[in-house]
């Protein structure tokens, strides 16, 4: 499908114009629907919408929801664009309801707590918190919005100690099908007020409303930081070693691992010598006293499981210098294969599973051929194999096609998900169906109650 | 309403004897109907069911529902009964399910999870994960079972470190109203794989299907403990020294607040002479060094808001006496007013508001005349007036029943809510209708599409 097909879309577009009342906010440029319908995987077509509104208030989502029931016409919310299962694409044309333009920022610094616009984005947000000695730690990665971020569940590095956004939205703001505007939750850390209706939209990808305001729950600041670069000699003995530091109960912030091939593509990207084992990626924080112990602790923990050489430092550039490898891991799979395009998995196994989960993706890769870095969030159990992949070689797509399919049917095997993080979108809806076929008939009816002409954001998660 | 108003109980019992194979399953006994609809405070009145069931497994639940359906008989699933807002009365009479049955614990310590039937009690929990180093925080006090913790989001003490029960399961096994058995989540301790309905049951105290199963997740035992006590010279200071000390990130598990009177009622009821200050009981757990770092922290933290006499122990004999003033308020209280009954609140404000929420309230309860113990879980802003009302001094009731209203009010109008953690139940259907009516419908309507018929635990949450 592709923009424009919308029945009359010249029509809505004349109607948004009226409505919003600033011709500038209603768009139908060539180049404003191409960044509003571009996938950010390769493995999906571009899916732009017929015409873009800039929304600025929620007043605004009530007015274009209500032209859109008026023509049947799609609306799909659009943060920052950054959802890699195509969660903002338009596949079916309509709407893409551009909610940058909330961008309001309230910090309650005794309350550890912050409102926010849905289009406010997550850098913009630690700018603000940190003048306060607090951050909002969820980090997916890419710099998207906290609206954005809230509708698809995002998680990330340091899920492990603060949960996902799941764990840390206490209340929202949202706009309904119908256009009522409903508050759910409250500005307190818990509540057990009837249905929690917010974490029914948390996750639901815009499915379900549009979400215009997020409270989030803030943290202090760690006052003390370590970061810590740990060689082990196989990937088995690195996830056990981070489940026994989970268990624990050490301040682990953020506990990453990456794989022996991955680490040899950061030396040939880098021109540096790590040893090509399988390492851990660590960091620790909260008091001084505290972390230090914690890291000696650690040091402990891990020579049990054959880590002789942990690196620590609580310097920041050396702490970003530890932790370089980590980060220049996507880059440096893509380096090793330039013209490929990656092809990425989002499941999540129980920990004991990680070593069995992720040596099973390894052979999968190897048999079919493909080349993939694994980096993933031992901690959690969730981990990204990132196969690289010649689009025009439809052989190498269909293999990489199948070896995906292949790890998500071990992972649900393994008790897991086939997504840690990422979302259903359009890209796994066939994947949720095999994990929560006995739900799908509950998530349709709860669909067909919220929005029962079905214009919000049609064709995701399921048909 | 009484026991045996459903239209025709003797074939309802009689159908429910002949599928569950096993008379002494399924109890008419006066006083078994009597401690299944038992209230826990005195403030609602006894409400029996017609007949008991006593389930062994999800095919005797399933087979309880079928029946239910085809007499249109009320189905109220029971635990250990302890849910203090009527959750598992029978107002409408029909089946009071009893899940005890439900007790099956499997341990997964390399997970750090368990997957328990819903009758299995918490302490019955404790003693399972204790063998493995490991344990379930979640504290409401009572020996709940986790089935009842889940169907009502109970929290307690430790949830300023470790959440509530929405953050701690992961997984549900559910059957609904409809005979269908189906399955939340996942073994995994993150996932965005479509809406996230098991959060959906989890807080729905038993209206929308029946948990037969729930998958939790479990956290090492910290290796070093330390308790505190600590006064200050007013509320204030001591709940701003809170707010603080949970900013700062250390690794407070406990974070509790007993208001000066009690203090005093605590005095007379044990015989110490404890300083008739506000007090804050905490506690830290980690490793040594972290722990002890902490400790050292807050002492200099606490000094800042006038706390000069901070007692701080490791050993388990003198940890349990430091913190004996918290565990005996309630007795004390009980004691300080012999013969009356106890009237609860639950709100739960921003924690910023807690000092003006716990003063507001201390002014109406002294303005109508009643005496009130306040304790609270400060690190959330979760607390309770507990005031001390005879039950037959209509006046009395009347009072302590406005005193209530107007706590909540106020909870609402600083952004609180009108249940940190007891839930809505029979109780505070009044008070959710004030803080979330934008929300009832969409509530109703997920309860209509779960439970047409209407038969799970009718005349709860909402009417």
């Amino acid at each position: 499908m592709t923009a424009g097909q919308h029945a009359d879309s010249g029509a809505l577009v004349a109607d948004l114009q009226a409505a919003i009342g600033d011709a500038r906010r209603v768009s139908t440029s060539e180049s404003v629907l191409r960044t509003h319908g571009e996938p950010l995987m390769a493995d999906m077509p571009p899916a732009p919408p017929d015409v873009v509104v800039f929304a600025r208030s929620r007043d605004d989502v009530v007015a274009v929801l209500a032209l859109a029931r008026e023509h049947g016409a799609p609306v799909v919310a659009f943060g920052a664009g950054s959802g890699l299962e195509g969660e903002s694409l338009a596949p079916r044309g309509g709407i893409s309801l551009d909610l940058t333009g909330l961008d309001r920022i309230e910090i309650r610094p005794a309350d550890l707590q912050a409102t926010v616009g849905a289009g406010v984005t997550r850098k913009a947000l630690d700018r603000a918190t940190g003048e306060h000695g607090l951050w909002f730690p969820v980090d997916p990665g890419a710099d998207a919005t906290l609206g954005g971020m809230a509708a698809t569940n995002a998680s990330g590095t340091t899920t492990v100690r603060y949960g996902s956004m799941r764990q840390n939205v206490l209340g929202l703001e949202v706009v309904l099908a119908d256009g009522r505007v409903v508050r759910t939750g409250s500005r307190t850390v818990k509540t057990s007020a009837g249905y929690e209706l917010g974490q029914l939209f948390v996750g639901s990808e815009g499915t379900l409303g549009i979400i215009t305001e997020v409270t989030l729950r803030l943290y202090g600041i760690p006052e003390h930081v370590v970061a810590v670069r740990a060689p082990f000699p196989d990937i088995e003995a690195a996830c056990r070693c981070a489940a026994a530091l989970v268990a624990t109960g050490v301040s682990v912030i953020r506990c990453e691992l990456v794989d022996a091939s991955t680490i040899e593509m950061v030396n040939a990207y880098r021109g540096t010598r790590l040893p090509a084992d399988v390492h851990l990626f660590l960091e620790f924080g909260g008091s001084r006293e505290g972390v230090e112990g914690d890291v000696a602790a650690t040091r402990d923990l891990a020579a049990e499981f054959g880590c002789t050489d942990l690196q620590a430092s609580s310097a920041w550039a050396e702490r970003q210098e530890l932790w370089a490898a980590r980060h220049d891991a996507l880059y440096a799979t893509q380096h090793a294969n330039l013209g490929k395009a990656m092809f990425g998995t989002d499941t999540c196994v129980p920990v004991s599973e990680l070593p069995g989960a992720v040596a099973y993706a390894r052979g999968l890769i190897a048999a079919a051929g493909l080349e993939a870095s694994i980096v993933g969030h031992v901690g959690d159990g969730n981990y990204h194999a990132l196969i690289a992949v010649d689009p025009r070689d439809e052989d190498e797509v269909a293999r990489a096609h199948a070896v995906r399919g292949q790890i998500v049917r071990d992972a649900l095997a393994r008790g897991g998900t086939c997504s840690g993080e990422h979302g259903i979108g359009m890209g796994k809806m066939g994947y949720l169906e095999i994990e929560h076929g006995d739900l799908i008939p509950l998530m349709r009816g709860i669909k067909e109650l919220l929005d029962p002409a079905g214009i919000l954001n049609p064709g995701k998660i399921f048909d």
